[in-house]
């Protein structure tokens, strides 16, 4: 299973998931003078994160939104970026919190999880119903993939639709997470949690402890530490015993390079030193 | 406004939406053996429907997941098929129902707005919050586009999230609907509808006339009709006056000749027919 694999590289590396939401003004000078393709450029700048900073990550992220954004040419550096972490033995999500039913569900499940989109995880928005679920099913038992599902997530707006209230004595979030538990059975790794996992928002430490308790078999894909203030010192409230959640930082890590004098030489070891920073953060 | 463009099409030719859902499936042999690349293959097939269908069509919706699953071949269809249609001045909804906050929803704006994957209407997700519906509003005025927002699907799945009665005593798709209402004033055009459309299923007859009349100001985008069961007689419900809802069939169409002796001549008919069929029983 695929989430053994997971927790394995947060056991021997961290629990830090590095977002590459790759933004072009995020890319020194010298490297945007060396590529004239967009493809490339963005390519090569992922593929420096990813080398010198594999050795302290768990998984990366690559956020669709800002390949799609680029148009074709970002989505070749998007496919090209996934096939080279695969090729490096790295673990990927796609970040593409797609959600849709019956045959268009499907097509999804087929675009993401084979061929040119192919990552070992994707990201998967619940709100049309449970039915936008089991498309992704089959995948994970046949070609050993998993979801992390869109739960309570880490902006100002999860209060509108995911905290509403139900007249079940339940919250909307709880209702997604209830069912995903329920269905969790059939999808354990040896590790003790499931290929179904959820996306819980660094920023609500005040319930991260009760939905830790209500969902202990599900790993957890933590956004919104760092700059959407999410803290260090809260994260141990969404593990169990050190493992079983990742800790997504995208601008935090990418950035690192901004405003310092960057050369081809010294270029990695600010992502190096970011990522090792982070990792100093939620140990301490 | 690009809601009046569409007022005036539903006006001029039908409520109906063409799905272009294609699937290699539904690609006639003769049309196979005349192109090597995905990419081409889709879009002349594309092509073909369009050309044989516009006299009667309000606009065309491409869900994007079956080009996606095409791989970055397909996605290159896709935004040739949505250039062919500027081209022609003909409407486009590129069906992605992204849904993300901030930066990266900004990215999906910019992403299906402009560049490659230019569409008129996108659909929209709302599940993280209405923050993933403000992304795209500074398009709408300046880049003269519109949104359709998932309220209602066509889906049994809808009962799950969308129907949830909160203690509020409004369902989940009340709170969303009620608030793209409000929103809705600020981009109103001249037709008496907003910018601001949203997708209600035509599997619902017995709400629609409780959604249409909770929502006068806001165009619908209706799912659902044809082989997921939504019938004809029913769809007056979800218009007003004869205008205010676009009907999408997809593989009603697209299907159209498949198990019929299929020649480079007769081909564009069979989709006209289907069409016509439609328009026939939406009229009846």
């Amino acid at each position: 299973m695929i989430i053994d694999k997971l927790f394995k590289r947060v056991e021997s590396a961290s629990p830090i998931c590095v977002g590459l939401d790759t933004d072009i003004s995020y890319i020194p000078d010298f490297l945007k003078e060396e590529y004239d393709s967009i493809s490339d450029l963005v390519f090569e700048f992922n593929k420096r994160v990813i080398d010198s900073t594999k050795n302290y990550v768990a998984i990366y992220k690559l956020q669709i939104a800002y390949y799609e954004a680029l148009g074709l040419e970002g989505l070749d550096a998007y496919s090209r970026t996934l096939k080279y972490l695969r090729d490096e033995n790295l673990l990927s999500i796609g970040d593409i919190k797609r959600g849709d039913i019956a045959a268009t569900g499907d097509m999804y499940a087929k675009a993401h999880f084979t061929g040119d989109f192919e990552a070992d995880f994707i990201t998967v928005n619940p709100y049309m119903g449970f039915d936008t679920i089991s498309p992704y099913l089959p995948y994970m038992l046949n070609n050993d993939k998993g979801i992390f599902v869109l739960l309570k997530t880490s902006n100002e707006g999860a209060a509108d639709i995911e905290d509403l209230e139900t007249e079940k004595e339940k919250k909307v979030y709880e209702h997604v997470g209830d069912y995903l538990a329920e269905l969790s059975a059939g999808y354990m790794g040896i590790c003790g949690y499931s290929s179904i996992g959820m996306v819980v928002g660094a920023t609500h430490p005040e319930d991260a402890e009760s939905i830790r308790g209500r969902y202990p078999d599900n790993f957890f894909l933590v956004p919104g530490y760092g700059a959407q203030g999410g803290k260090g010192s809260d994260i141990k409230k969404y593990m169990r015993e050190n493992n079983g959640a990742i800790i997504n930082s995208s601008r935090g890590i990418l950035k690192a390079t901004l405003g310092k004098e960057v050369t081809r030489e010294n270029f990695g070891s600010f992502f190096e030193k970011a990522v090792l920073d982070m990792k100093e953060d939620l140990e301490g």
